[in-house]
């Protein structure tokens, strides 16, 4: 193995590297010969930086081609480590306690900021959820998080855009048992009438819409529990 | 460079591995070659695929001892590639708002669900952050983002507990202008509201306390940005 703490700080230059000179989404980098010249660093200590921001998601190498920016744009899978959380019952019910802090907010502002061909693009995809839920076909579940990423982007705020795809992809992977048939009848008429609040350009009808429909699936979820006879209130015990 | 698609399967199949055997913070993994066989990969494949865990601070090489679960609970630094994002000050607004929507509901959980002990341990950070602050140490940064990531942990909301160091830091890293003397001692007094209501077991209070420490912040920065003439109102543009 090399020596981390050389390929840490050379991992850190190579991105100052990436930052200063301004490269994009998809620009190639220089060679490693070149970018070891310009880093001060030995060619296979810049191979494991090059490693390491490929881990990232920062960068990516494409064989026999060279090393470019990626589109994920260092937006990495898993990034707070869920995957380490045990309690998965627990976790759904806290990341649930994200959406209902974030997600009236961000459907207030789709309604007041988004583009016109963006709520086009979202009733298609209200309708290919529709489609999908009728179809019996697990697609919805990744068209369900695709309506909320795209509401996360018209809402403007670039933090959120990153932020929400994370909680709700968490969300769909714990959470595929909970898609019985009322709550797909539920969830039909929730995205309808967020639909519609943005559509209207009516912010506080989006808000409140997209309140009720978080509310709505926390309920659910906390009933299923209750049948199961689960003893979970979504709060830590008392000291 | 090796296979890329094999050793993120690999990567995948070894956290898989990590999760089922309930490997804990500090354990150490079994060396390349045991793995190499529980794994049905070759020896150079899994190098690449701990390596790729490493730099998603899932696991750490301690040079001439072997491969351990790392204490950063794959929690990665910048997860989101804050720092892709090219106008600061929007970003700035931006973490602001999510703070806003945040950070007042984790106070609330905190006075109602804080152990004593960090109860204790917070009133200890907020004494050296006014310690710090009287002696013009910079150190007050570091000193705020514990205290808000204290209360995080004390919110007992395990999403919030990884997201909030994350926002903080990123805040803490552009922001370091902003602290004048006016701020330094509204900051001061802000904290020390949070920590009374937290410690008289007042989640309401606590929710209003905090409230109003964020927008107080967001408001000095906003005039800040108004005196510069910098255009922006943390919105985006209207179409």
């Amino acid at each position: 193995m090399a020596d981390r703490p050389l390929v840490d700080k050379t991992a850190e230059r190579l991105m100052a590297f990436i930052l200063d000179n301004g490269y994009e989404v998809g620009q190639k980098l220089p060679n490693e010969y070149d970018l070891s010249e310009a880093l001060g660093a030995g060619r296979s200590t810049v191979r494991e930086a090059v490693r390491s921001l490929v881990a990232r998601n920062i960068l990516e190498v494409r064989q026999g081609s060279g090393t470019y920016i990626s589109s994920k744009r260092g937006v990495v899978e898993d990034p707070f480590g869920f995957a380490f959380v045990k309690d998965r019952i627990k976790l759904t019910t806290d990341l649930f306690e994200l959406r209902y802090l974030l997600e009236p907010r961000i459907a207030e502002r789709a309604a007041q900021f988004g583009k016109e061909e963006d709520i086009q693009r979202l009733e298609q995809i209200a309708i290919e959820i529709e489609e999908a839920l009728a179809a019996d076909d697990p697609k919805h579940l990744e068209l369900d998080v695709q309506f909320h990423s795209l509401l996360a982007e018209m809402s403007g705020n670039v933090a959120v855009k990153s932020l929400i795809p994370v909680i709700n992809e968490s969300i769909q992977i714990i959470n595929e048992d909970y898609t019985n048939r009322r709550m797909k009848q539920s969830s039909i008429e929730a995205h309808r009438n967020i639909l519609k609040a943005i559509q209207s350009r009516h912010p506080i009808a989006a808000y409140d819409s997209m309140l009720s429909h978080i509310l709505t699936v926390r309920q659910t979820v906390l009933n299923d529990w209750y049948e199961k006879d689960i003893d979970i209130q979504g709060l830590p015990k008392s000291k």
